[in-house]
């Protein structure tokens, strides 16, 4: 599939679901939609992906079968500059696929132009109709099961996941992300989005994800938000305990010291986070966070290297910044 | 308002919302429903509630102006022999109360009997339409705030938040319970079932609900579940961080080690426990275990006190069976 990526004003820092599409996903970018970075290429802030040329709006965008809305503001909400961009695309016939807690599918003019011109919206976070709350048999998954947590939000634990996923397979092994967020389902394009899941029955969704994938040897779920998050924490909580993990990975974002958008908030240190997760895995699942995983964005690598190796020494197991360095085998080794 | 209780085969030990109402509602119960213990009277089982004849079927109900649904069975199904009971109420014009997952509002049956009839269809369990994330400002209550929580479902929170209520009343102080479950709600008229609120909103209906008393010396917020639950820990921790309490009331059933209807999962001793719940609630507002709740249900009077004492000892801190003993001053104190 060809799409495009609304990105506005936040390309590539702040726009997790246009970045991952562009490293992960199998479908083809022909062009992120940017107004506060138009008439560069993807390739100008992110050499290792797919490149694309960043355009102001859609009418700049070349044929393509989608639009994808690939930022997540904080509350999931419809900005309405954006509108614009979304009715031409619906008008040249596109499909629009969104990860926002506003579904498209709710805006009468978007479900009229899409019924006019044939394109489908997709809400990837409408969750499944038959949820239900979890039996706790997750734990029962022949598989390793590996969940990525974070020390806050955005430290790289859906990265993370897909970095080991693909590390693991190098090594020959049968892996699979279980993708629990907008970005996910859309590259994978199963999952359900668990935050938009009824609290009671978002462990329970978890543990369907955990449960789906058969004969691999190795399953990555990935994590959100993290434990202690004044708003995110029960999404955590579910997904650590829905997942019953065989093994954690803790990710982290050097020098992260207050709560990102909750600035009051205090991260609790690295040892101490990791030993918070381990306490509370353990009544469920008996999970130890066997690595960590650094992001060190905007650090020179010597900067890098030490923060990774005080990382690694705080939380006392193997850690890299997967996006700068890959996966080393100790790491694998540890989660396997 | 004169009410009937629905509580087949449930009652009184399996039906918390209809015991809930017999104790702590302004409604007057006319007549409880369970087709196990019809003939009986509630005073049978619950000597210091207010009585009320157990009947088989709503045939044998007095005039009333509503029929509540008083079990909440796991996973919140509508059982379909309760169908008849439901259909008479609404043949005769009463309003239909659930707190059922089911919302009785999507079921074409009733919803046609409703409108034929005048009765009013009400499920407490729907959210509001206009939830957010939370802004983590509920610590900013001028209120001092306690939030029971438990080491299990079931063990006595609802309870335990009125005991808490009724007893800072006979002081003379302002005080309040948050509802979020189905039986407070019903029982106070305002609220919100947190365990039905999206996931990402659970932390931030609470903030709400915590923030909506005026005037108040104290705040009581009904937790739900338990931290280390393997279904419903998410709806534990969003409670925990969106009331951002300033002191917790831990809540245990004397002699649980298995958590209840997952046996394969052990209940953390108390003490355990109790730490547990105090490094999750640090870095959102501190808040410590300054006091126990122990149901002691089914026990003599000696063992109860033997349970309490041992209680109180296992988390150092004052401790009572509220429904038992009642609150006695040195609890109340350490909460104040």
């Amino acid at each position: 599939m060809q799409v495009a990526v609304l990105a506005h004003d936040s390309f590539p820092d702040r726009a997790k679901t246009a970045v991952g599409l562009l490293r992960y996903g199998d479908h083809e970018v022909r062009a992120v939609l940017d107004r506060a970075t138009a008439g560069q290429q993807v390739a100008d802030h992110l050499p290792d992906v797919q490149d694309a040329p960043i355009v102001a709006s859609m009418d700049e965008v070349p044929e393509v079968d989608a639009l994808v809305i690939g930022v997540a503001p904080i509350g999931g909400g419809f900005e309405e500059f954006w509108r614009p961009d979304v009715r031409t695309a619906l008008e040249r016939g596109c499909h629009v696929l969104s990860g926002l807690h506003y579904f498209l599918a709710d805006d009468d003019e978007f479900v009229e132009l899409a019924d006019e011109h044939g394109g489908k919206l997709v809400d990837v976070r409408k969750p499944p109709e038959n949820l239900t709350v979890a039996d706790g048999t997750a734990g029962g998954v022949d598989a390793t099961v590996v969940t990525t947590v974070g020390t806050d939000c955005s430290t790289g634990k859906m990265t993370t996941a897909y970095e080991l996923r693909d590390a693991a397979r190098e090594r020959g092994l049968d892996a699979v992300v279980v993708p629990t967020g907008q970005t996910g389902v859309v590259i994978e394009g199963w999952g359900i989005v668990i935050d938009r899941v009824v609290s009671d029955y978002a462990a329970g969704a978890v543990e369907r994800l955990v449960e789906t994938p058969v004969g691999m040897d190795l399953v990555v779920v990935e994590g959100q938000g993290s434990l202690t998050h004044p708003a995110y924490s029960g999404v955590t909580t579910s997904i650590l305990h829905g997942s019953a993990p065989d093994a954690l990975v803790m990710c982290h974002e050097a020098g992260r010291e207050r709560v990102h958008g909750y600035e009051s908030f205090a991260v609790p240190p690295p040892a101490d986070y990791a030993g918070l997760y381990e306490r509370m895995a353990a009544p469920v699942s008996g999970a130890s966070v066997v690595a960590g995983a650094l992001n060190t964005r905007g650090m020179d690598d010597d900067g890098a290297g030490d923060a990774v190796a005080a990382y690694s020494e705080a939380i006392d197991a193997p850690a890299a910044d997967p996006v700068r360095q890959g996966i080393p085998d100790d790491l694998l080794d540890a989660i396997l």
